[in-house]
This record gives structure tokens, sequence and C-alpha cells, in this order.
């Protein structure tokens, strides 16, 4: 099965990897960045190029761009009435019906980085196809390079892109609030580690809504005000988030 | 060393067990719940009773109840002129000050569950202490059970206490918040995980705040207001969270 890959950014070049792995053909690598695309194509011995009258003929398209690119890309002639899927968690398949009638998305719902290392079998992909047969196709390259391969709808998807959110991006934000105050006491910010590790091996193993602990589980009310006294010498957001995640907790179990 | 244990809870039971596998001769547990005491008594064949005059000679005090309780304990004629400690994040060692004149704090700074094994021997222990002579002392005693030791005065224990909060209160929150938008779609739980570990072994590898990625680091409103419009759906908490999460990043970073 010979697959054009068109981006390069993080997404691409992992799946660009995983596909490849998995002996899958990878004709062509487009990005607009022809930098980018000529580096992904030399690992793969592949055409390249940064514009699309370039496409040439494949199975399949696998559009792995920025959300604000993809409508523009799909309504290209050269991709007219072929196998288009994108990689986004956000933007609903229907926008690939523009040119298609075979579509799909193929959403690894996973934070990837070029340059760091993924155990892409253990990514989930959320798949989701214009029609039954379209579906098996992807599930059959799914199925290839995941063990965790979910049929997920465009509504369901974006909900995921939020829970992913919620589970990266914040989490990662919340442990950047809680180094920098650890810093400004100017201790060593080795000394979260061990309940960061706990926390984790607790979420994984347990469901988090039991095990909730903390002044504002115990709606204590003394110790939160002294918390938000303190964080005073803060910027805002420190106390904003601080407020914001304690309302939430107290509403959360206040029955 | 004979240390008499004040408190049954958490903190307490954990506490007992890596002092006496450390060889510490636990004489006495008091609580106010008598048949707390007596469990844990009973595991390390000691006295027990929920009545401060019931309270025994020993060579230190080790404090470890509820916040709202320690002043009222370390009054007591019982505890006048004896070395006391107290394990809370929130309090001051100075409260220790009024019937003694040798005294601390041993806080850990771990989340514990009495059920649930913790490995002692990484928990950090935050020690403060009313001189060097009693510092030396407690360091004695939190080296033996702990190979993560740091001097932290009180107003420095406080602030640790909220980046405890944040990592470990905070980010538990998060992950309910996730798992109910997950389960709100009927999709599996577990599609979160992969993510989840990930996210973890960057935060424990690199620093949170230069690997921050997602809609709020690039400040895409577009699927801010998306996002945020999908969660309109669901109780007020969430989009009050998303929003001083998201708010916070974009602040953290608009320099």
């Amino acid at each position: 099965m010979k697959i054009v890959i068109i981006g390069a950014g993080n997404v691409a070049s992992h799946l660009a990897k995983a596909l490849f792995n998995a002996n899958f053909e990878i004709v062509q690598i487009l990005s607009r960045n022809i930098e980018n695309s000529k580096a992904l194509a030399d690992i793969y011995k592949c055409k390249y190029s940064c514009d699309l009258n370039d496409l040439i003929k494949a199975d399949l398209y696998l559009i792995s761009v920025p959300d604000s690119e993809i409508k523009k890309i799909v309504s290209h002639q050269n991709l007219k009435n072929k196998f288009v899927v994108h990689t986004s968690g956000s933007i609903e398949m229907n926008i690939l019906k523009l040119n298609s009638q075979k579509f799909g998305v193929f959403y690894p719902l996973q934070s990837f980085n070029k340059n760091k290392y993924v155990d892409f079998f253990s990514v989930p992909i959320c798949l989701e196809a214009s029609d039954d047969d379209s579906f098996e196709e992807l599930n059959n390259i799914a199925k290839t390079i995941s063990k965790n391969v979910y049929k997920i709808n465009s509504e369901q998807r974006s909900k995921m892109h939020i829970a992913a959110v919620f589970v990266n991006n914040f989490v990662n934000h919340i442990f950047t609030l809680a180094n920098k105050i650890v810093e400004n006491e100017k201790v060593d910010i080795e000394i979260l580690k061990p309940l960061i590790s706990k926390t984790f091996e607790n979420i994984l193993n347990q469901n988090p809504s039991e095990i909730q602990t903390g002044p504002a589980r115990r709606n204590d009310i003394l110790i939160i005000e002294k918390h938000l006294s303190e964080l005073k010498n803060y910027p805002q957001n420190f106390s904003e988030v601080y407020k914001a995640i304690t309302e939430s907790i107290i509403s959360t179990y206040k029955n």
C-alpha cells in the first residue's frame, strides 16, 4: 500500500516511522517547509515536495498539518476523489467530503515530539471513516501499528481531545506552577518527585474520584485561606488556578 | 530511643511502621479514637490510650493529628518540657513553644493512605527544630528512615504544602474531570492511560515549563472557544477549570 504523507511535524514524523516499520510504502512527503519534508523523505528514501501540485499517485493520503491548514489542502485538485484522512483531534471528518467520497480520520491520542521516542504500539488511535469499507481499510492499517484502536466519531473525538488537554497540557502546567513555588523558596525541586510518582501510580491504578484528598476535599477553609493568602506574593494566575480547582473539588463532592 | 505517637491516622501509621522497622522503640499510641490506637498498638506491642492524661514517659512525642487539634494537645500538662514534634505541612513550629523548650517539625511530603504500601525510604522529610541539638537528634532519626531529608523552615514548609496540593490533589482532580468527559462519551477510560504515562514520564525527566504544548500554549483561540462551547453541556466547574488553567498558561508564556 502506497502512502503519501502531507505534513512533516511531530505527528507526521511519528506516523511515518510507525507505518514504515510496519512495511507500508511511504512514497512521498509533502510539507510547506521544504527542509522538513526533505529531512523526513531522506529517512524513508522517498520523494518530497513543498507544492501540492507535485502530489503523486498513492492509495492513501495522510494529512497531518495544523488544523487551520486542513481545509485548504483537501480542496486541492490533486486530491480529488482520493482516499484522504486527517489526524486532527478537533476537526470534523466531514471537512474531507469536499473533494472525495472515501475519507476518514486517524487521530493518535498522544503527545508527540519529533525528537523523542514513543512506543507507537501503545498509542491509542481514534478511527472514523466515511463508510464501512474505508473503515475496514483504516482499521487494518491502524491495527498493524497500534494495539489500541478505537472507533470514535467526530463528536467523541473532540471530547477526547479536551480530555487530552486536561491530562497532558493542564497537568504539565500544574507541575510548572508547583516547581516555581518550590524554586521560589530555594528548595530543590527534587523534593516533589516522590509525591509526583505516587500520584501518578495512584491515578493509573485507582479511580481518581475515589482517592481525592486535600484541603478542598475536606472543605478545610482555614488552610485554603492560608494558602490563598500566601499565594498573594505570586503572579495572579497562581491563585486563580488554586481557586478554580479548589472550587471544582468542593462542588464535585458537595453532596 | 522511646517514642510516643499521638495520632493513629494515615501519617501516624506510616511513621510508626518506618520507625519500628528502624528499631526505634514505640512505647505508646494515643488517639482520640480508642479503636484506632488499639489497632496500631497491637502491631507494635505497645501501650495505647485515648486520654492525654495517660501519656507515659518517652524521649520523643510525635504528634500526628489534624491541624486543628495540635494546639490543644501541646498545651497538655503531661507534655510540659517534653521533646515534641508535629508532622503538619501548614502549622508553624512555634505552636510547640507553649509548653516546651525542645521541639520541632517532622513533615513527610507524601500522600499516605493507611492501607497502601509506601516506600518510606524515598519519602522526603522536611525537618525543623527549636535549636541545633534538637535538629541533630531529629536529623539522625530522619536519616535512618528516609534518604531524602531536607532542612525546611516553617515558611518554606507551608509553601511545600501548597506545591504538594498542586501536584497531588489538583492533578488528581484534573484526572477526575478528564475521566468524566471520557465516560460521558461512552469511551473506555483506558484510552487516556498511555497519554497519562507519557505526561508523567516527561515531567519527571524534563522541565515542565519547557515542554508545555497545547491550544493555550499556541494561543489557539478557535480551539479554546470550541472546547469551552463543548464544555457547556457539563457542570460549570469543568469550564471554570478549563478557563483558569488556559489563562494561566497564556499569561505564563505571553512574553
